[in-house]
């Protein structure tokens, strides 16, 4: 039995547009770290934050990475404890899914020290506890991508069920990220609590073309459904520029862009042959408005999270 | 050049529980069949209107078959007129798309007649010109299947498109039709004009799945995604014993059961095996809230409206 294990769990774009609080997938350019070490004492303790977001409560009930181990321990009735440390690569409030990787790589990391590991399934649960802690509400499209790898769908919050849905070949997701912090939180507020019917009609027409089109390599069809009618156009006032940067993605050949999760991070899906091209263009569009920005183009693999030590 | 067509158009379960306006399958069991016969004068006339729904406007303009082919007729800038006359095999009001199924009969007669026939999606435009007279207002899901064949998704209603999803192999659709009369522009308006956004989300992430297991033959997913959780709601208490005719069905191993299109027919998905027993528990559940009923088991077959004469 090891005593010490270290997973890494990647980036995700929430929501992909289309699938509000149901659709993500994986960017493995970037990712967070999180060791985990047995210890004597019951109960998580964070020993550490590193990298590039340091700002997070070391408390562990008040963590992500820590409430999502815990709800592992517990379920587990382990008699001793854990400690962890977390080396994060994703930015803060930058929705790239950094909360829910932070939780998925300490449940991830965790497991591969019980006797009896979880499924997969399972540890979505316990990475789903983690989650609300961040987020304030509990969804799984960042953790269920993150989890599993590639473009994942969840349906059902009680009894999540999830499915890897194909991406065409050549698809790129090219990513900005502007400087600036947008809390989930507060993306989530200002979101109307209602939507009109003839809205919820579109939005579900455009999901399930998208859907259907991944099965198909329907790269036209993918184009034409590649549009949120419901949360981008509430959520593009608190970036700025965003319009210019759709515009600039949408102008150079993209199949679509979108906000990534809560934002400000801006995507876009392309062909490979186009993402040279279209990410400075974002980046000068974001620049633009006043803002200096990190970017990453990144094929859309089935790989999820995994002990890498 | 032909003078006379006749066309077969089968009827349609529309929005399959989940998809509302925008997903529908055929039932080849039974349809409409109308009769297109160039005359020499312009315009539109109906000749008859015959089989067991004649309660229909003989007046071309106020009849679905007849607006449908009239917008054929004015796209192609004809010189002459048609004659047309119209076998209804769907009942008036019961949910299995029978306007629709006039209309696109009409224009698929029509195109056979003409020099140079629209593709199908153009025939898609002019049957819904059709469609809108029956129900006020412009949609597409019984439409869609009825002239693509099988179960069939349409994105767009300015410029639609259309994918028909692959239906497991095996899957029967039950169809109940209880004798009693419901209006889709009354089951229309008593829809609330707004969702709440979590309907939303539960809405979209039930279609999508059901969309990505009818490509896996995933049937535990189909079970868990079919669920309406917007519309049925709302229309079930227009029909009488509906609760108990679904439960009836799930009870005895249905996939699913909702209400099709506007209903009052009532639709189950199921397997094969257990149709000869869903079939009947659903027309005795029917029976004990004073309704009568025809029931038809259908495989959903890709093939769509088209020439028989």
């Amino acid at each position: 039995m090891r005593n010490s294990a270290t997973a890494f769990a990647p980036a995700t774009v929430g929501n992909v547009g289309i699938g509000f609080d149901i659709l993500g997938h994986t960017v493995e350019a970037i990712g967070d770290r999180v060791q985990v070490t047995r210890a004597a004492e019951r109960g998580v303790r964070i020993r550490a934050i590193t990298g590039v977001a340091t700002e997070l409560p070391l408390e562990a009930d008040k963590n992500t990475a820590g409430r999502a181990l815990a709800a592992l321990a517990e379920a587990a009735g382990l008699e001793h404890g854990f400690e962890m440390a977390i080396e994060k690569g994703i930015p803060l409030g930058s929705g790239l899914g950094g909360s829910a990787a932070s939780a998925v790589a300490a449940v991830v990391a965790g497991n591969a020290l019980l006797p009896r590991p979880y499924s997969t399934l399972e540890l979505l649960k316990f990475a789903m506890q983690g989650e609300a802690v961040a987020s304030g509400s509990v969804h799984v499209d960042n953790i269920a991508p993150c989890l599993f790898g590639g473009l994942v769908l969840t349906v059902g919050v009680d009894h999540p069920r999830t499915k890897q849905i194909p991406v065409p070949p050549g698809i790129r997701a090219v990513l900005v990220h502007p400087h600036m912090f947008l809390s989930t939180k507060e993306a989530r507020r200002i979101l109307s609590t209602t939507v009109t019917l003839s809205d919820l009609v579109w939005q579900c027409a455009n999901l399930a073309g998208f859907i259907s089109a991944c099965y198909t390599n329907d790269l036209d069809m993918i184009r034409d459904a590649f549009e949120d009618v419901v949360v981008e156009p509430q959520r593009q006032a608190l970036i700025p520029g965003f319009k210019a940067v759709k515009q600039a993605a949408m102008a150079n050949g993209a199949l679509g862009c979108s906000i990534s999760g809560a934002g400000p991070t801006t995507f876009a899906w392309c062909l490979e042959r186009d993402a040279a091209r279209i990410a400075p263009a974002m980046v000068a569009a974001f620049a633009a408005h006043g803002l200096g920005c990190d970017h990453w183009i990144s094929a859309i693999e089935p790989t999820g999270a995994r002990v890498i030590d």
